[in-house]
Order: C-alpha cells, then structure tokens, then sequence
C-alpha cells in the first residue's frame, strides 16, 4: 500500500509499505480522508520540533478517517464496512494516570505519527491503517469522510474548552484562527458565549472565523487600536483561548482578560517571557491543554448530531498523489485552513 | 505623634505628623505592633517596585495592631481599650468588583502604605491610626499584638491557599521560604498537606521552614540533586506555591508539578520566561494571588483559637526609634525572618 | 394608574393607584408587557403558596418590560423613551451575603410581588413602576418588549444552569416544561448540550419543548417505558434540571442520572421523600437554585445579540383588561405556556 | 482456617475453611486484626439492609490488616512478613467508570463481605485472606495493625471530605459521632476546619469527637435549644457532614448550613423526606459519598506520617474466639466505638 512518509524535511515520499491484517481486537481501516496538522508541517518543513526529530523514515497523519476493511477476532463495535473516524489516541490504560482516567497523559502513549518516542509510532496517512477495535468510532450517515476526519482537531478543542469551565454567556477571546482557532471559535460559539473576538494577522483565518461564530474578527498589526477598550477596567475577557503559539498574543490575553478570568494555551509552544505581576495582580489563571481524552467520541457524536458544523473549517482537498503539493499549501495561512488528503 | 516614613531610597525619618480624630464610623486605633513586609522594604531600598515610586513622603507599613483609642458616632464592633488586627485594604464596596465579591480587585482600592496612587495612600506605621471600623478587628485575648500584626500576611497565605483547591491530603512544594514562604508552609500543615517540601537558598528560612511543619527543606544551589526524584514520572507535586519571586523557582515548578497540578505564584515578581511547551503538555494550572479579601477575618479567628500559631516565623522586634536598624535587619534573609517594630 | 391587584384568591381587581415620581437615582417606567409566573398564579389561586400568604392587597407582576416615562437626579444609564426590562430584584447591597457577592441570597430582600415581607412589596403590574436606576436595563432594538419581559425567567434560568456547571457536551434531563422548564432546554440547547430529553404530562409543553431543541419529549404517563433505557448502568444523564417540582420527577432524576451526575431544582417545591441510597450510592449532587443574580443582565445581551429566542415560549397575550381571562389561561397546561399582559 | 462467618441473623459461627494459596499476581496475608463496621453489624443483627440480604453463608468483614504470608508469582510491592492494611475494594478496572478514574462507582465491583452479588463477595474476618497484590498495602512501622485495620473507614471519611471540596478554615457540622463521625471530626480537624460541631443522642461518640478534634460536642435530644443560634440568618455551617443516616440530622443540616453550602451524606440510608423549599431557597448541594477509591493508600500514608492519629477512635479489642461478644458490644453506641477482633 501507499503512504506518505517523511524522510529528512521536506523529503515527502509516497513510498509502498506493508498492510497489517488485524490481530485480535484489532480493525483494519481503509483510509478514506487525511487532514494535515500542524506537527505534520513541523515534521515536514523542519523535521520535528523542539526536541522531538525524525530519526528514521515516519508515516505522518494522524487526522484520518476510513472504511473498516478488515476485523480481527472478538471485535464487536464495527465490522466491514463501517464508516469510521480513527482516534489516533493509544494509552497504555495501566499507567497511573490511565488509571486515574487521565489518559492523555499516559506514560505509555502512542499516538499516530509522533518521533518522540523511538522507534517512531508510524502515522495514517496511508491506504491502510491498523488498529485496536476501541480507536475505530462509528461514524453517522450524516457526516462525510472529510468532516469525520476533523474528529481529532475538533476534540483538540473539546478537551480545550473543558479546561476553561463553562463558556455559556461568556467573553471569549481567541488569538490565533488556523485550523485549530477557528475550531475553537465554533466550540466556543456552540457552547454559547455571549461573545467572541477572534484575532489572527492573516485574512483567510479572520475571514473563517467570522463564519463559523466570532463576533469580531480583528487583525492587530493593521489594526493595532482594535483590542485596546477590551483592556478597560483590568480586562473584558473572561476566557482566552491562545492558538497562535506566539509569545505576543499571549501577552495580549494576559492584558485583555479580567481579573480572575482563564487562559488556556493550546499546542506546543515553546518558551515565552511574560508579565507575571499582572497575572499575578489579576490573579488570572494559566492553564495548557494537551490533546484530548474521551472527546474525541463526543466530537463523532456532536458533528454525527448536527450540533456542530466543521465544514467551513475544511479549505482544500488533494488526491494523496499530490501529497507535496497538499503539505505546501497546509503552511500557507492566508491561502488555506485545513487542508485534507483524499486517499 | 511620630511616624516612620520614607522620603527617599535609605532616606527613612521619624516624622511627626498630626493625628486624625474619628469621624463618624470610624476609629482611632493607637498602634502597638508593625511588621516590616517585601513591599516596604522595596520603598526603603529602591523607593518602589516596577513602576510603582514614592513621588511624595509616604508613612509606611500595613502590618499593624492595637488599640482602640477613639471611636467616631456609630461605631458598634470595637469601643476604646478594645485590641484589634488593622486590616490596611480598604475596597470601594460600589465598583464592579466590589460588588461581585472580588474587593481585593476593587477598581478604587485604598490600601495602606502604597505609591500606586498618587497622593499615595499613607501607611500605619505611626502612633496613631485612623481606620473605618469594619478595618478594626477585634482579637482574641490569647493572642499578643505581635501575632495579631501577622494577620495580614497570614491573610494573604490564606487567599493563596484558597486558589489552590484543597491542601488535605496534597504534596506541596513552597519556594522562598521568607515570611510568605514559611506561613506558606505552616497554613499548607495546618490544612492537612500530606507532604511539604520547602526550598530557599538561605539558611534561616529553611530552618523555620521546618520548624512550622515542612517535611523536607532544600537548599536547591548547595544540594542541586535533591529536587531531582520528584521530577519522575512527569512530577510528583499537587501545589506548588511560589513566593520567591524568581523565574528559576518557577521553572522548578513547572518541572516538579504532576500532570494537572495548580502553581500559585505569589507576591507581584516581574517578567519570567517560562517552558509553555511543559506547562501545556502537563495541562499545568499557573495562578496567580492578590493580596487577600475576607481571609482577614479568618486570619485573626484562626490565630485566636490557637488553629495557627504564627510566633516561630516572627523574628525580632525593635523599638520605633530603631527602625532604621529593624528595616536593615529585615533585609538581611539569612539573619531574620519577620521583624516587628513596637510603637 | 390601573394595577392588577389581588385581595384574596380570585379576587383580582383593576385597581387604581397613584404613581410615584422618581427620587434621585429613580426611574419611573411605563409598563408595556407583563409576563404571568408561577407564584402570581399561586397567589391568584390560592392567596400564596406554604407559610407565604396575602395578608394586604397586592400589586401582583415581576416580569416586566416598558418605556422609561422619567429620571430622578443623578441617572445616567437611560432617559426618557429608553425600552427598559425591568429587574424586580432589589438586593440591600449591604448585608453579608450582599457583600460576599450573592445577591439572590440577600438578608433583606425587596422583590416585586411578593408577600413573604410585610407590607408586601407590591409588584410591577401596573402602568407605571418606580424602580432604581439600575433595574431597568436598556434593551436592544433587536428584540421587542414582550420577549424584554422574558428576561426574568430566562434569568432564573441562565443561573440555575450556572449550578451545573458546564452543559457544553452533556445529556440533559428536564422534568416539567411548562414555561421555566421550556426555557431550561432552550438554555441548555444553546449551551450545546450533546443531547436533551424533556419530559412533561401535558401535550403543549411537550410540544415547546421540542420546538426550543430538545432531543427528546416523553410524556412519562403515557409511555411509561420510555425513560427506563436511561437506567442502564447506573443512569445516563449528566445533569438533571427539575422544574415540575413533583417528588415523582425528582425521584426519576436519581434514577436516571449517572454516578457523580448533577441534579439542579429549580423552583419552590414543598416536602419531597427521596432515595437518600440511591443518591448517597450514585454519589449525586443534588442543588438548589433560586432567583437569579447578575444573569438578568445577561439574558438581555443573549436575547438582544440574538443567541437566545424566547418567542417560542410565550403563547398569549392579552389586555391589561382582560387579566383575569390572562390568569385563568395561564393555569391551563394544556393551552397555554407563558402568558403575558399588554398594557 | 477458623473465620467469622454469618449464616442467618444473630447465627454468628467461628467455620473453618479452607484457606487458598496464592496464585499470580495475588498475596496471601495473615490477618492479624479486623474492625466490625456498621454493614457487618447490619448482617449479625437483620441479616442485610435495604434489599441486600445473605442468601448464603458469607463471611463478615472488610477493615483488615494482617502479615503477608505467602505471594504468588510476578508480586513485587510486598513479600512474606511485610505488614499491611488490606484494601476490600476489587474494582473491575475495565468498565466506563473504572476507565475514567471512578473506581468506586465500577459495575462490576467485587468488595469483601457483601451480599450485594450473589455468590456474595465473601468477607476478610478469617485468619487468611488472598488478595491482589494491588490490595496489599505495606504500612509503615510507626503504625500498629489495629491502626492499619483502620485504613478502611479512615478512607470512607477521606472520600467524604473531598466530596465537600477544601475544609481548610471552614465551619463544619458533623451529626452522627460514631466511628465514621468520629473520624470525620478527626478528618475535618486534620484539614484545618475552623470550627467543628459535632452532634449525637449518646454521650460516648460525644466524648469521643471532642477528643479527636470538636469545638463542641452537642445532644441536641438533652439540649434542644443548643443548635438553634446557628440557624442565625440563613445558617452558619459551611459544610455538615451527615453520617447518622437519620432523617431527622439531615433536616438539621439543611436548616443550619448556610447558603450555598454542602451537605455530605456518608453511608446508605434509605428513604428520607426532605423540605426542597429550603434547600432550593437557600441552594443548598446535597452530595453523596459512597466509599472510597485511591483514598485507601493516602489513609496508609497520612497515618503512617503521623499526620492522623485514629487510636481515640479504637474502643474494644477481643480474640476472635470472642467474636460474638464483640459484635454485641460494637452495637452498643453508648459503650463502644470501633470494636475490632485481633486474629
């Protein structure tokens, strides 16, 4: 089968690996659709971040849905045919925090397309994909194989909105509109906030999340005035959710949220200097969230059940021949969103 | 009546200045014992912190007890003779804050001894102090106006305590163990922590650390490997509250604090740079704390019914003609803890 | 002025009654919609409702919207011809509870129709209302006065839903869906609840329900197994939201709801006999709500940004001449959900 | 092996069973003591509670600690000799609540000593007991085995108290002061509870909560009018802890905790009519605690730290020859506390 493998930065190959016939327990997925995340592109463009490099040859994805093909002995939740989104999601279920149900944080982790561990845990952009019965969600009629592949980004966001508490009748502020911003101004949206200021420096992102629910889409370079009377009274926002992984709009959270109000950074990020005598003084609160648990069955389920609409989100779709192009595009903000690869 | 107050860096005078008689509600409090805090040594040292500088004489202090020497019309809590703890936060009780709960954010806070406004709120390290009542509270007779001058930063470990969740049963690591660190230290015992580690670089600190209920005390530059187990397994503390206002002691934190566990950075600090990527990955809680609110009140209680005993943190007291000596000693971490000036 | 008032049960009469200007820091509003509640009925039904009973004649009516007719001195937030909802709620902003930010619990509480004081305080239908400065609360053009006089019960609601906790992502249960509990799935539905089953005797409100978004309406009477599937495995639901005040329903929510689930009810109720086994086994959480707080407010923004649509909800309208007709359809289930009055 | 077995109400028998050599993973352990809890005194006494009843000889307890004897093959975390409090909670560790951390709330739960399944989960009053490794938890040596055997209810009020969330400088009520009321006196003692009210109608649990930590001890049959001022505007009590299992106490609590506070109910009880009125009025959250989960290690380390001491809460011991004698002792409220049979 094919798969699209990194090799060194921007060394993209779609090289012919073997299938796996499952195991028991274990489902064989047809892949159907692939979305490109943002540690794809990290591993694409620069081959890994901070620490974590590619070592040997890597299978990347780990957004994907597909067709059960195949299934392994004592499987019950799906058979041939279904429609599946893959949670690429493997803890350990015996670790400590596994069991205190903390699993994205599991000690063991595997997760699909990662170079932190070595040998690398191989990710799903490829024809087939193999894996435990649990990882493969049913998905509804109603949904496509494209949305179902937003499953994982979507519950990225899910587990990020359950670390900030309620957002109903709130002010949410967030910084940052890629694919993962703009998916957490639809959550916020869905999950009723009175308001939402979205900021990114690019258009097509500002242009999203206008569409999928913010209030006010800003672009603080052109219009560096904008947020200033959220700063008014210690801060206006009771909840910032920061996307961008800059140093700078985490700085600007912590001027714009109220006294008491949350911060929650999503992805990696690396170092940043920030203000501590105003968190302090304000007594904000700074939280990260990593990944996602057991959203990623709510977000199948919300999607499934129309409540939340990922389609504006989804930019651009390329045959997994164009693989390369695909992976250029994914890193041009002002040009797309989420962009998938149909298999 | 005589009054210690700042003129300048180094430039500390005994001043006489006129007394105040009560107005209605309020009360005349003739002082009786002052404790020397971080923020009076900043104007005393530097003339102020950030960009917060004494533009004119200002009266320090706003750790302060005595007794009631008058009470203006209406006044019902206290009556002359009565000894009290001086709360030195005054909240407008009208601003958004105020009424929400939130008075230590009070939009229009007065607070004793501060250059944050200008004129500057004066200070009560003077004979004579002139309070609203509700600022009057009365203390038990068991306790001495040594401890009842401990009531506000007693206070203000209360408040912090209160942003961390429960303490029963928790692994807690408190950096800087100065005065803050060390009640720190003792109100995390009190509340039933199941293990405290402390850490500072000085000697006395370490030694009261002990004394008022760690379990383990850490000079992390003399012993650079002892922090080092507690990082296993992505880090084995609950809490951690950090009061020496340094980025490598919240670096520390980040390091040594469980997935999901809180860090309260206490006292105002300036820029840090921090690891994001960890404090994301391990979804770490930073909070910042403020001063305090009611914790007052519940400070002078819980000293009066011997839950608290705050006298191994207090190290030395000087007479009033002597300030100057007792702000030097103060500023000396390896020699004193706190250091109280009796009027 | 006229002014629908109740001299013992059944005995409501268009009484006429002198205005009062408004002093400093007033506001006299001319009345345009008034909404019928649970307790007017009580009162027109039966004299009031437990140890709560008419002992004077009564202006009846808090839910109100209208025109501000004139300002006493010193108001700034409206001026003549500004479309106000009328907040009943006047807490001292004095007592503790005042003081710690919980208004709805205040000691000394003046509340619009209610006789639990005495002299009652007389209510809001009438043609003109006196009220302070910040109890009418400008509304959008947006929305017209009849939807403006929804904001109280809508505000009953956004708080108990504030006892939740977080409904983005939960099963719901709502018991009784007359006009509170409608408003209660409209409230989760916008809070993005994953899935919400609404339950009622009575075919209107049944019939709104599923109109406002639930998932699911079970008239339990006439389908006696429809509920039993949400048993399974110790219960399904992750909050409860009572609003029939029966201990029947109550009883179904600790059957239903799953171990550590949330049971909020809203609402006066009586004496209720419960499963404490089943409840202490499941580890329920079972909480009051009561009145509202600063969720008025809010429920004006929802409604004038158009995140929240009431219009469903209010079924009849009738002239302030017809009230007693209002009143008897009011207490009609079947026919009718909320009614309001047109003066 | 000699052990206590029940075969019908009041029919207590010392049998003699076979004992069973451990197999993989598990550990035989000598019990060394055994303390009789109100369930094993349920059974001795009416057979059961509620629906629960023996259908077949079963032998009683579950608050254990004893010497390993013997381990099976793969056990690392004790050996022969090691001494340790024996956990009674088997959970599944694969249903939906034991995969998100609720061990206790596990649907197929096997705890030692109940008839809740048939065959019932037979008991650890016998002279060997084969565990999982898991449930042997090696005890330090600064704690007897009659302490560790109270690992077991220490851990039940641990569960509790984290049910309530912080106690720390909170006003507690505990109704019911025998063993478990007793140790959750102790425990909010511990956690820095700044007042504790203890209730009771018989004078020895009385006696005992003033030992281990009650500002007041009260019997409110002998002195009706002594709770009374603590229903002072609206209620005093932060949180009660409720583990009489009485109506009449858990309408106590509900009229005296104030606003917005807790009421925990610890253990089962059965029906109970409560005025939802006032719980609504005042938003009251009435929780359940239902046993313990990872609470077992803590209450090992917090007692083997010397931070709890249950040695006042230890009343009786007797041989296990004397078996009989000690169950009819251990249902005597007015003489005895915990009663515990050395083996």
């Amino acid at each position: 089968m094919r798969a699209v493998v990194i090799h060194a930065p921007k060394d993209l190959r779609l090289d012919t690996l073997a299938e796996r016939q499952p195991g028991p327990g274990e489902v064989m997925v047809r892949i159907g659709m692939g979305g490109i995340c943002g540690s794809d592109l990290h591993y694409y463009n620069h081959g890994g971040f901070g620490t974590v490099r590619i070592r040997e040859p890597m299978t990347l994805g780990h957004e994907v849905s597909g067709t059960v093909a195949a299934v392994g002995e004592g499987v019950a939740n799906v058979r041939p045919g279904t429609r599946v989104a893959v949670n690429p999601s493997r803890p350990c279920l015996v670790c400590k925090y596994c069991e205190a149900g903390l699993h994205n944080q599991c000690l063991d982790m595997r997760f699909f397309g990662s170079a932190m561990r070595f040998p690398h845990v191989q990710g799903a952009f490829s024809e087939h994909v193999t894996v435990l019965a649990r990882q493969a969600v049913p998905v509804p009629e109603r949904i496509s194989l494209a949305e179902a592949a937003m499953a994982e980004p979507l519950s990225v966001c899910l587990h990020a909105a359950n670390q900030a508490g309620a957002l109903f009748g709130k002010r949410v502020l967030v910084t940052g509109c890629g694919p993962i911003g703009a998916l957490m101004v639809l959550v916020a949206r869905t999950a009723g906030a009175a308001e939402i200021v979205a900021t990114d420096i690019a258009s097509r992102p500002l242009e999203t999340a206008l569409k999928v629910g913010a209030t006010r889409a800003i672009d603080p370079v052109k219009d560096p005035d904008a947020l200033k009377p959220y700063a008014a009274d210690k801060g206006s926002f009771d909840v910032h959710f920061e996307a961008s992984g800059t140093e700078v709009a985490l700085r600007t959270g912590i001027e714009l949220v109220r006294p008491r109000g949350t911060i929650v950074q999503i992805g990696v990020g690396g170092e940043a200097k920030l203000p501590m005598n105003v968190l302090v003084a304000k007594e904000i609160a700074l939280r990260g969230t990593f990944r996602f648990d057991d959203e990623f069955d709510l977000a199948v389920r919300m999607m499934g059940d129309g409540i939340i609409d990922v389609r504006p989100v989804i930019s651009d779709t390329f045959p997994v021949a164009d693989a390369h192009a695909a992976f250029e595009l994914a890193g041009d903000r002002n040009k797309a969103m989420k962009v998938q690869i149909a298999f």
